[in-house]
Parts: C-alpha cells; sequence; structure tokens
C-alpha cells in the first residue's frame, strides 16, 4: 500500500520527505511546462541550477542556458522560461541549463533526497500519473509556488495527479494537503482558466503579456515524455 | 482597500508577514476552540505558551495550566486542551495558562509580529469575520496546522471567514492561499463533518475517543467572544 504527499511550497517538504518516495516536482507557470516543450522538441538534457551565478559558469562553459526571475528571461541568457522558447528545432539533441525563480529551487531540493525525481505539469500529467501508479512507491509532490508563496496553479496540477493515483487501490493514504489539492483540482478541472482568473501568477504574467504561455501551460497532455533526474540532469525517462 | 492573506502553516506566515496587517490564529482542533470555551465560561485571560518548560515554571507560581502534546492532555498539569475541560463554572475569573502540540506556537509567532492578534474557530467565526471587515486593515490569517504541515480543518475555517470578507468591498487583493482556502470552505460547508471523514486529524482524534470535541469545534457561532492578544495574555475584546 502507498502513501501520497504534497507539499505546497518547497519550504514545507522537509515534513513529508521520505528517502524512499519518489519525488514529483511542478512548476506549472512555467518551469516544469517548459522542461516537456523542451522534450518534446528533442532536447537531450536539462541541468537545472539554483543560482545566476551557477548559471553563469555554464555558459562561460559554452552551454546554451535559460534564465528567469521574477518571470522575465535574463538578459544576458539565451532563453527565459516561455515554453516556446523551447520549440526550436535547432535544439535537438542539446544540452540546456535552466535556472528559475522558484522550479529549479525546487528540483535541488529534492534531488538531495527523492528516491527517483520526475517533472510534472499539465503538459504531461497523466503520463507522470500513470507511471506513478505503477511503481508501487509512496508519492510525495512539491508544488514549487512562488518565492515562498502558495499558489493555486501547481496545487491543481498536484491535485489533478492525486485524482488519478486515487483512482488505483495501493494508494490507501493521503495527507491533507493531497486531499485540499484534488478538492481544488475536481472543482476547477471543467474550466482552469477561469478558476485562475483571479490567482496571483496569472494576473503577474498578464501584466507581461504571456497569455500564449498560459495557455500553453494548463493544456493537459501534449507530452507523454517523463523528464526524470539522473545525476544532476533531467533525461526523458525511458519507459 | 484592504488584502486578506493565509499562511496554511505557521512555517509559510513570514512570507505574508506585515507589521500593519491583524493576524488571525486558527487552530480548530482544539487550541483555538478550547479558547472560545473558556471565555464563553468566563476565564479571564489565556495565557498562552510555547514550551512544557515554560508551562512548569508558570504551574510552579500557582497558575491553573492545561497542557497538551500530540493530542492528549500532560498528566501533571491540570487540563487538556478539550474544549469541555474548559466549561467548569469554577473556572470563571481565573486566569488560565495553555500549551498546545500547534496553537500555542502559532501565537509565540504571530504576537512577536502583529498589529493586533486574534483568536479564530468555527466557535466564533462570524464574530471574528465581522469584526476583522471593520478594522480597515490588511487581514493575515495563520492556520497552525498539525507539526509543520497542512491540514483541512484549519484551511477550511480559513475560508469560511475568507468567504465573509469577500462580501465586503474593501478587502479586493487575497492570496492564492486565501483563493483556496475560500474555495475549500465553499465546497464543504453544507457538511463539514462528512468532507474531514478522511482528514488526518480527525482520524487521529476518533483513535484517540474524542467525538464531542470534534462537533464542538465544527460548530459554528457558539460564541460572539473576540479572544485578543494584550502583552502575553489573551483577554476578551471589548467591543
Amino acid at each position: 500500500m502507498s502513501k501520497a504527499s504534497v507539499a505546497l511550497t518547497p519550504l514545507l517538504y522537509p515534513n513529508y520527505e521520505d528517502p524512499d518516495a519518489i519525488v514529483v516536482v511542478i512548476d506549472v507557470l512555467r518551469a516544469t511546462s517548459a522542461i516537456s516543450s523542451a522534450f518534446e522538441t528533442g532536447v537531450k538534457a536539462i541541468i537545472p541550477v539554483e543560482s545566476i551565478e551557477l548559471a553563469r559558469e555554464w555558459k562561460a562553459k559554452g552551454f546554451l542556458v535559460g534564465a528567469e526571475r521574477n518571470g522575465e528571461k535574463i538578459e544576458e541568457f539565451d532563453f527565459g522560461n516561455s515554453p516556446y522558447d523551447y520549440m526550436d528545432p535547432a535544439l535537438k539533441g542539446k544540452e540546456i541549463v535552466l535556472t528559475t525563480t522558484n522550479g529549479t529551487r525546487a528540483f535541488n531540493l529534492a534531488a538531495r533526497e527523492g528516491y527517483k525525481v520526475v517533472s510534472a505539469s499539465f503538459v504531461n500529467v497523466t503520463a507522470v500519473s500513470e507511471w506513478l501508479a505503477d511503481q508501487d512507491r509512496d508519492v510525495i509532490i512539491i508544488c514549487s509556488g512562488w518565492k515562498g508563496r502558495y499558489n493555486l496553479e501547481d496545487s491543481m496540477c498536484a491535485g489533478a495527479i492525486i485524482d488519478m493515483l486515487s483512482q488505483h487501490e495501493q494508494f490507501n493514504d493521503y495527507s491533507d494537503s493531497a486531499l485540499a489539492s484534488k478538492y481544488l483540482y475536481q472543482g476547477a478541472k471543467d474550466d482552469t482558466f477561469k478558476f485562475l482568473r483571479n490567482s496571483s501568477h496569472r494576473k503577474r504574467m498578464k501584466r507581461l503579456n504571456m497569455k500564449e504561455d498560459i495557455r500553453y501551460s494548463l493544456t493537459p497532455d501534449q507530452s507523454k515524455i517523463i523528464p526524470i533526474l539522473n545525476g544532476d540532469r533531467l533525461v526523458p525517462l525511458e519507459v
């Protein structure tokens, strides 16, 4: 029998931590959506790093680097974290370094402790959920949130995964945060756009004119690829 | 115009902190429900303390002391944190020291920073909400949770307050955590007992045979008293 928990922000992860559990990192707007976009393009690996300084070191070594802070691309780097930045066919086979305000921090946190660590968003939500259901392992989902705060879109995506796991008998123990995320998702799934109308991050991105990014990031199941950490690199899981 | 935020656990409070905001502490099962019960009995003041050691010092000075850890009364003290422990008419006019697993920690956290700090639960939810709506101040609600984890009942009670505040025009800015708590409450309000059937803390308390405590703690508006911190003491707000 398996347990499923949700850390509603990275800060809460230590309360759920279990080195034998599979860790799922979610950053819907936009790191994990962009990661799925990159793998759909045929990118070979994504290297999530926590700081601008580390990103700079990788860039000096000749790597392509995506870097975002406060929702915007940092000028000196190659990409921001828009999923559309990673759709250029020329990126096929490349390794790309990525640092973002929230999402890459969650990877670096989880990478230290999880049995396996995967990247999820609405873009690959069913693929990740079905794979999790086959693993016979406890699951901890980390919502990246926004600068330490809870956000609606990550919790909703966590709820979509919990909703799918709860159709599998072996998941019989849920944290309250998992139940709350599931209720949120069930109430919102028929119109996620409308539901997120008032969310803080969507308002922020609307100001930044990122309507297309939002639409891409909230559209489920555009990818069947499960990005999984292998050392310091996210690579497509071979299933 | 005013802002309303919810710290879904005490650990997240620093992300919302604002010394000019009114802070509302919630610990539905059972600290803030018991505090309301005590004031309804006519207790003069509740002194929330963080540690067993401090509680012992107060007891040595001759105070009555309630102390709970892991859901159970600690033997050497006078009460646990069952609301029923505080209904004895002999307590009228007394000052009582209280230490609990989660709730009193939240008070000690908030007491350092809030403009004003009040205690809320379903027991006094409408009284607190109506008072907040009249204050022309930002509001930060702290859910005590369970040992650092999010819990459903505190978030639901926070959602009940947000739901009432949102009927007042001056509240026009909500954190995502406030919106999520409101959605949770709106989905659950018609049958909170059933909704909380699977919550972790309710399961824990059911094992401890605390059905009556749960019923008391989930029954709204049994009290119109707003307990407010004055120095190190919670006292009834004079309205």
